[in-house]
Order: structure tokens, then sequence, then C-alpha cells
């Protein structure tokens, strides 16, 4: 295993002239010979182009300070293959980039390649394995974001979220996941599945990376302050909590052992009758945006499409404008309501995923303890540390509250803390 | 002057029997073979395709009844290069048709060709001259979609308003122009310029036009009923009646004056103070999303913007995230006082445009009684059918409540038939 790399870190080494990001592009390259040819999260990579990146003056001095970024393949860039994980876009360059990508290139980062993801960030696997057991899945949809963190072979990469595709990879690989609030981050240039959820995110090492990567992307101050605020959090199970394993349960309580250990209180919220209901909201508002999301490519490229995506697209076609209302009317409830039950708290803590990654290779996992999140468009963050039956990862979630990122983000970074200390 | 085509009428003579879509086609391209030359309203047009589709079996069952649509030059399309008003996308053929080009096309509609758009639907003007009057400007920024329905070229044309570009050139070409409630049509496949603003449209020639069209492509209920409702109008001059012209002001009156001789009730309101507020962080928010928007066009191709773009993008740069938030929260109070505001009327009456279109083409009018109805997601309908001081075209706005798309048309259309009774 190698080790992670830690953005935070390497940016203050580089500031502190102790590393050049010729040398933090060396060592990715040397870990990407050494582990890709395993993990395969990469569909694009340009070894040469970053070293010369990495050789540009002034890099230190910029908010990234010069370190490599990888980029979920459904995020348009100029300079690489955007394959979107399907054959129909095999070899596409796009005209412009994504916004994020030139967001990144401008705080001085370093777009080092493209990453994999499932058929346009839906169900139909990618070949990345998972860098902590590769027999198993990374998770998806932004499969390659996380697992070439969890490889060590970037320290800071792109991923988007529609149902728990930041979250769920990042618990299976043991690494920081971080979904913004809704709309925190442009998706201009993203291949759109459900414009209503499609959210941007970011892996990294630890909770610092992101909050780190974050901030320098996008200019905002999402650096959890070190004022020793000790966070109250919110237990919650869910409805739900009977889809997950019995290690998953074992994590989230010593999650909530190891934050009271660290002096957090920790309370147990059911959640209110309309946040849960929201939960079978996501499917039809995610169904009818996406019969229109793939409206071209049903259209004229149907035989190109997996069966998984072709059926799923097949059965969306009949959301009527009046269920997908009513889908919207109950999401939109359910915000006010979460808000309203979440407000005397600092964060919820709650499941990542079921358990630990999948064995095998043909799913990718579930996402039902992420997708109610995503409709709510509330921050969260997948804190690593804890591990299941098998020894692999499992992660454990922070939700914050809405536009609450900083904070949110403080809460993770506590809960990590807590965790690491605990063991 | 050609006389305009209604789409509802001509769809009612389709599925009659008394013509056939092809009839019909060829009726759009002799009034095209007339008045392009001078009009200038497309920017792509393919004549032979139109009348291959045309002749293609079963249209006249379908909800579009294989009627011709033109779609404005910044929404993609596979089948006609998309320019975006750019000399940068000159010539550029997008890989996949926008959700609504899809929308149309599934609906039977007949996708004619490309409608000229100011660059990037900003300020810098098209080519296109005012069907009304060729030393005036049609508007903008959906200059092509709507001059091309006032010189009854095309039946229905797609448009999109961030600003006030779809309600302006409806009122200064004499047209209807309906911008739907936020969201209600879907934007994916249109060049972004500002996220939270960015509304796709229809122009026709009445009310019931645009309103059969956008039924018809949205699988939508929002044909109004013939029910004898008469309509309570709010009459609101905002905060900047100033700036409308005298004519403008009486057009306002005489609208007034023909609802209520109509037997509405037509009740003064002055907006509250969070509602006109919001006026102001129209400008943050479309500054700020723009910066983001354009970051390709000028990081890599700076030399092909405009001086107008350039210099607008320049001072977006400085809005900082904290001000975007700050007119974020304006906008959302403003959202919430204007449907407390607005809750006992069936629409608000108020300008469309500050008076008649400006002479020459070097501007494109001012979209100050736009912006913000744009802001707060408000369905707004053009209602053409009064004139100013030199003969021109003088609209008036209906504006509804927020998703009440049906019942804001069925205010439009009752006060398009009070005006037309009244002359």
């Amino acid at each position: 295993m190698t080790e992670m790399l830690s953005a935070a870190a390497l940016a203050q080494a580089i500031r502190a002239g102790r590393l050049t990001p010729l040398d933090v592009a060396e060592r990715c390259l040397e870990a990407i010979r050494t582990r890709e040819g395993d993990v395969q999260a990469f569909t694009a990579l340009d070894a040469d182009a970053l070293l010369t990146q990495a050789r540009a003056p002034g890099l230190a001095a910029r908010p990234l300070a010069g370190l490599p970024v990888g980029v979920k393949d459904i995020i348009d860039t100029v300079d690489f293959p955007t394959g979107r994980g399907s054959p129909i876009y095999t070899g596409y360059r796009p005209v412009a980039d994504a916004a994020i990508v030139r967001m990144a290139v401008r705080a001085g980062g370093l777009i080092a390649g493209k990453m994999s993801t499932t058929e346009f960030a839906f169900m139909q696997p990618s070949p990345t394995r998972n860098p902590r057991r590769l027999s198993h899945t990374p998770g998806g949809s932004s499969a390659g974001s996380a697992a070439a963190v969890a490889a060590g072979m970037l320290p800071i990469t792109l991923g988007t979220q529609t149902g728990g595709s930041i979250i769920r990879p990042a618990s299976f690989c043991g690494v920081t996941g971080y979904k913004p609030s809704f709309k925190l981050l442009p998706v201009l240039g993203l291949k759109p599945f459900a414009w209503s959820l499609d959210t941007l995110g970011l892996f990294g090492a630890h909770v610092a990376d992101v909050a780190f990567a974050a901030a320098a992307i996008s200019g905002r101050d999402l650096i959890p302050a070190d004022d020793g605020h000790v966070p109250h959090f919110a237990l919650v199970s869910t409805a739900r909590a009977h889809l997950a394993a019995p290690d998953a349960h074992a994590a989230l309580e010593a999650a909530a052992r190891a934050a009271q250990k660290a002096g957090a209180r920790v309370s147990v919220l059911d959640l209110p009758a309309e946040v849960e209901a929201a939960d079978a909201a996501c499917g039809p508002v995610q169904a009818f945006e996406a019969a229109l999301a793939f409206a071209d490519e049903w259209d004229r490229h149907h035989g190109e499409l997996s069966d998984t995506l072709a059926s799923y697209l097949a059965s969306a076609q009949h959301v009527t404008p009046d269920e997908y209302d009513a889908a919207r009317r109950a999401s939109r409830r359910a915000r006010h309501a979460l808000a309203d039950a979440a407000a005397g708290f600092d964060a919820i803590l709650t499941f990542s995923a079921t358990g630990e990654a999948p064995a095998g290779h043909a799913t990718t996992g579930s996402p039902v303890f992420n997708r109610l999140w995503t409709l709510t468009g509330a921050p969260c963050v997948n804190v690593a540390g804890l591990t299941g039956a098998s020894g692999l990862p499992i992660g454990v979630q922070v939700v914050g509250r809405f536009g609450r990122d900083r904070a949110t983000l403080g809460a993770a970074r506590f809960l990590e803390r807590a965790i690491h200390d605990g063991h």
C-alpha cells in the first residue's frame, strides 16, 4: 500500500521551500507507475505535460501551490479526451474546459489527467479496482477519483454525486470525500444526469485536504478555524438502518463513542417524517431529469447504452410531469423540515454506505445512505479511519446544514481526529 | 408586412386536414424568401431538409403537428452549426442536441434552423433588424427568434432570458414572448451565462400559440381553460417607473383600462421593499456566475470577445463569493416577499420594456423592467397589441406566480383579448 498524499501538507511543504511542484509531480508519477497497472484509475494521463506544467514559475505562491489534480471523466477538458464512461463519447474532445477545471488551473493546480467513471456516472462499473483490495469494487460513480487518492497517486481529485457517487467510493476506498452544498461549485461543463441533484465535490486524504483544496479552488473561506469548538452531533440511523451491515452499525457506534470520548455531545435524532418521506422522492426526480438529460443519446445512440442505463431510461420515460412536480415538492418540504430538526446540532452523524466495499466488480454498491442528503443539498463529508469485518475501510458520514460547509468540515475534522485518537 | 403565423391555428388546420405540414413549411419558406434578406433572423437554415422532414408520415397526430421551430443559436444542435453569436464558435458543431431540441423533435416539431443571438446572449447586437421597422433594433438577446415570428417566417421559436432577452424583443417586435417559471423547460445543452437566471422560453404570434407550443413540447397542461375566469391584476410600476417613456406609461394604462373594461379588477400594488431591493441583486448574481461561465473563453479566447463582453467580464471577476452569497440571499427574500404580496392577485401587470424599440442597431435596449422577474423565477408573458408614439409595438408584461404558468398564460390571454377588443 502506497501512503496517501496530503494536499494540505504538500502545499505547506512547497510554500516552505522543502518541496517543489516538480518533486510532487514526480512523486505522483512514481506512485502511478507502481499502482496504476493494478488500480486502473486513469482514463487519460500525460506525464510529460504534467512535468512541464510543474516547472512553471510562481506556482508555490498560488492557492493550490502547483499540486496535481485529477478530473473525473464526465467533466469537460480541452487537453484530455472526455469519454464520460461511454463508448458514445470515446475520444471526445470538448471545445471548452468545464468551469471547475479553469478554476483549478487559475488557482495554480495542474490537471494531471482524467479519472474513470461509471457510464455517465450511473451504475455500469468502470475498470477501476479498489486500491485497498483489488478484488473489490472502489464504488462508483467517481471510481477513479477515489481510487487515485487511496492509492497515493494524486493528492486531489474532482468527483460528482447525483445519488451517492462521492461519499460511497470515499467510504469504500478509505479516503475523505466532500460533497459541498448544492451549487457551491459550478457544474458548467459536466455531463448532466439530473440537474436538481448533480453536485461537484472533492476527494483527498484527510478532511484538512479537501477543505484546503475546496477553499483554494473556490476562493471561499472553507477551512475550519482551530478554535477548539466541540460539536454537538445528531446521530441519525434513518428508516433504512436495517440495510446497513453489522459492521457498518459497529463503525457508526465506534465513531459516536470516539466523538463522545473527545468531548462531543452525541444525541440520537429521529428524522421527521417529511424528511424520511423524501427518500422516495429521489427516484422520480432523478428519473424525470435523466430522461431529458439523455434525450440525445437515447434518440441517436440507443445501441451504445449499457443495458443497465437503457432499461433505467426506458422506465424513466414514464415518470410524468405531475409525479416529478410532486417529488420536487416533497423534497422542498424535506429541506425545510431537516433545517428545523437539525437546527440545534452542528452536524448529523450517519452511515456513509451499507458496509465494506462489495467483493467483485459487477456492482459499485448502494447509494441508499446518500441519496436523501444529495436531494436536500446538504454538505456531506465521508470521514475515514474505521474498518469493517474483513479489514476494508468503512467510513462514517457527517452531514451539515445547507450553506454551512465550513462548519461541516470542522465537525468532520473533529470526528476524524477523535477516531484517530481513539485507535 | 407579412402576417404572423399562429401555431395553434396551423396545428388545428393540419389536424383537420385543411393543411399539411408540407404546406406550412412551404408557407414559411415563402415568407423567408420574401423577408429574410431584410430581417436577417437566421444564422442557419436548411430549406431542403425542412421540406424533407415535412413529408414524414404521421406528423399531424403528434403534439406539434409537424410545425417548423426556430432555435436560438446558443442552443446546441447536431444538425446545424451552433455559433453562439461569437467568432469563437463560428461553425461549431455540438455532439448532442440540447434537451429542448430533442423534446421539440419528439413532439413532432421540425427544426427549421438557427436564430440569431447577440454574442453569447449578452449585449453585443446581432445583424437582425426589426421586421416592424428595419431601421430599429429587434431587441436582444433572442433577436432572431422574436424577429422571425414577427416577420411571419416561423410560427414558433425558442429563446432564452437571463436579464430581459425574451420579453424585451417580444415587446419591440410585437409578438408574444413567454418566459416560463425557472426550470420549467430544461436548459441542458444551452451555453450558460448565469445559471441562476438562464431561462428557456418561447415566441409565438399570440398567447394561445406559446401556450400551445409550450404544452406540446413539455407535455404539461399549460393551455388555459376557457372557463370565463376574470383575473384580478396587480398594477405594478416598480421603483424604476421613471425609466419608462411616456408612451410606455400610456401603453400600461391603456392595458389596465382595457382589462377593466373587459370586467377585470385592476389594483395598484406597490412592491414590498425586499422585492424592489432585489433589483440590485441581479447585478452581482449575474456577474459572479458569468465570470465562471466564461472562464474558458476568458482564459483561452480573450481576443475574440467583444469589448462589451470583455469589459463586463473584467469587472465581473471582482465580485466576491460574499457579495454573491448576499445577493442570492436578497433574491431569496424577494421571492418570498413577492409570493406574499402577490398572493391575492392572479397576475401582475407591468412594463415589458422602457418604450418602443430604439432606433438604430448599436444597442438592443434595456432589460431594466425584466431582470427582477427573471431573478424571482416568475413566469412572464409579453402581451402585444399596443403601439407607441411612432407606431412601433409596445408590449405589456403579465407576471404570474412561480409555478402557476397555466394561470399566468390565462391572465395574459384575457388581457390580449381585452386589448384587441378595446381597439
